[in-house]
């Protein structure tokens, strides 16, 4: 048997110790499958005093993140520490610049600097892995990267939040509104005292940039991913999706456009409407699912669960794992600088269909107004259902489809009524998922 | 750029010219991602005369297949000529013999004789693959080998069989009968001239055999997969089974039990009933889906096309790329020769529920005689329904579905009817996939 691989791992929140715990429970089947043993050798985190319930005794415990970055008994550095810079991207930095190899499930690092970090590790020619980044326990990374690797990949696209999954499947099930189902997954622990980075998307929107860094050979561009979040989706945009036979789900889409001279690449996180046999619609609760198109394979799927301290653990280990058996290929599949740099898509010049959802006072007129709007933007309307009041504030919802037509003169249509007194409340648009 | 990678295929079937058109038209994408080129050097099919609607000029033709193996200017051989022994083992293992990486899409080949060409790729030390073997496109054989590597796995399930999945699906969409069904999916391609094989869950039981020994990390043993086909299932059990909340589908399933000292694996192929919100119940049409239950990551799913010659050839490059990329793991996940010999488990010993149709002759005391072997046997009768007559014959349909209980209950309540004039033909037992 080979020598160990000698890890430091910064961070002991729940991913962390669930690494720790994973590592000794299956401690012997790993190391029939890495070839070697995967040992931690160190640890850091920033409360050494805290009860974490597991005995942290056989580690050594290193203050000084730089200092542990360039122990000499160390090959791999796993951080756990989070954030898209400070301490995380500090040590990143020191590991790979120490020739470590460097570890981490940061998704909001790997989509703002994870070019630089791989550009670094390519200099020092050692791994940089971050399969936990994206989907959590489900091997998407490794899928696109090395599964799907033969062919061209059209379009990536899936649920990327948990979170956000549960709510939406919770208020499908239950009837009930945003807020109601928001406080229910604080309360089971999906979302964050703080949701902000989930309910609005960003962090689907960070999964996503690095998957079509990865699915497309591409320069990994955050900065034009488009997020919508789930807060303005209400009970009745459930009920009038699923009368038209819809779920509601908050994707990530992420499609290339080789039509014109210069590919460009569309990334945008939104609530969408998903036809009930798609895949998509049956995923519920606080799971993942990612579908890559590609120019041989067709759609694969890969589902799992998106979080958790088991299978991010999972994740992690598995990149160790890889790295224990000399892994040493492109973290975005192709070498850094082969990355394309591809323009990023006018959505405007989408096709598609839309649900969109109008709150309007009811009175007479309305609807003239509104489908007035449609037809001058050229919007042709596939169905409008039109609600009785919702409350007794005389807000009456109306909902319509629309045809399949450039997203620009939805936008246009909405332009128009902008300000309109008619509406009470400016108007949700949805994108329906193409099969 | 490094020198490309040197390939020999034989077998020019619809794969064979898929993986030629693949190279062909992903061949940038395919060398930036596996940092050389992947170059078909030499071809060898039975008939050198047929028009295969594309170029072959600019490959060697080569007749000897033995030949083929030794060339100086080979790196890799690609089997797709197909069977379980005869020219395609005599070539894997002259391929091997060579010093040759091998890759096949042959899952028979590997089913039988997966072992014994792995010991040989580990004594000569090159690379031998067969993502293409199971499940077509979805890299499920990866997503165990490496995906789910740091997980002890429990279950390995799922439908692996496109033809019969698409018949199953038919005959629930259309409420025809399995003979009709098979006729359009052979209409459709779907389904070969003979299809025994796929029909009688060989095909399934193959696939499953090799997904049992990358995920326990056991040595393969297709001997002891128990298949059973869906030559039986009727157009009425897809109804009964409706009725009570649940879809048939044809279930590999490979599941280890530790719970005795010597750990034991049952193996089965069996059309099963799925529960409506299970992620296999929405699987329709020639798609295969593969869940894999970790002790940490807990249920993944693969999903995608599992079989045609675009899928498959995109499995079969991916192989490529990875032995391009310097991927030399052991193929079944663990070093052969340290893969456990896991124990045959008995099928009574299985904990679960069934479903239990009968046909019987409708008479007074029939359903007396039913119910009496099952108390007899200690089998718990969770619903019963029998339908009026649906045939002129006077056969009626007994449906019934048990609690949880030991299989070798059912067994008996069988034994004991076994003869019974009032039985019209073998009852038909369905396993309910536990979720």
């Amino acid at each position: 048997m080979a020598e160990p691989l000698r890890i430091a791992l910064a961070g002991l929140g729940t991913v962390g110790i669930g690494v720790i715990e994973l590592l000794e429970t299956n401690r012997s089947t790993i190391e029939r499958r890495a070839g070697r043993e995967l040992q931690i050798v160190a640890i850091n985190a920033r409360d050494r005093s805290r009860d974490r319930g597991i005995d942290l005794s056989p580690y050594i415990w290193v203050d000084d993140m730089q200092a542990m970055a360039e122990r000499g008994d160390v090959d791999v550095v796993l951080e756990l520490v989070g954030g898209s810079d400070g301490p995380a991207l500090t040590l990143a930095r020191a590991a790979l610049d120490a020739g470590k190899g460097f570890v981490t499930a940061n998704k909001a690092m790997i989509a703002h600097h994870g070019l630089a970090l791989a550009e670094q590790a390519a200099l020092r020619g050692v791994p940089l892995k971050f399969e936990a980044a994206v989907a959590g326990g489900i091997p998407v990374v490794k899928g696109l990267r090395e599964g799907a690797a033969a062919n061209r990949i059209e379009r990536i696209y899936g649920i990327l939040n948990g979170t956000c999954n549960y709510i939406l499947s919770e208020m499908e099930r239950t009837g009930a509104d945003f807020g109601d189902m928001l406080r229910a997954a604080q309360e089971k622990g999906y979302a964050e005292a703080d949701p902000t980075f989930d309910i609005e998307g960003v962090d689907a929107a960070h999964k996503l940039a690095i998957l079509a860094g990865i699915g497309f050979g591409a320069r990994v561009d955050f900065d034009h991913v488009a997020a919508t979040g789930i807060g303005e989706v209400r009970a009745a945009d459930i009920t009038q999706a699923e009368s038209l036979g819809y779920v509601i789900r908050l994707v990530g889409i992420a499609s290339l456009d080789r039509s014109e001279k210069r590919p460009t690449l569309l990334q945008r996180v939104r609530p969408c409407l998903v036809g009930r046999g798609h895949p998509l619609a049956a995923v519920a609760g606080p799971t993942n699912a990612v579908v890559a198109e590609g120019n041989f394979v067709g759609r694969l799927l890969f589902q799992g669960a998106g979080a958790g301290a088991g299978p991010t653990a999972s994740a992690v280990v598995a990149d160790l794992i890889d790295i224990a058996r000399g892994d040493s290929g492109a973290p975005f599949s192709v070498p850094v600088e082969q990355l394309e740099q591809l323009a990023p898509a006018d959505p405007g010049n989408r096709i598609g269909r839309d649900y969109i959802r109008f709150t309007v006072n009811d009175r007479p007129g309305v609807l003239a107004e509104i489908t007035a709007a449609m037809r001058d933007a050229e919007v042709s309307i596939e169905s409008l259902i039109q609600r009785g009041r919702d409350h007794e504030g005389g807000e009456v919802l109306v909902a319509m489809v629309t045809h399949e037509g450039p997203e620009r003169c939805v936008a246009k249509a909405l332009d128009l009524l902008d300000g309109s007194p008619s509406l009470t409340a400016p108007p949700l648009v949805m994108p329906i998922l193409k099969d």
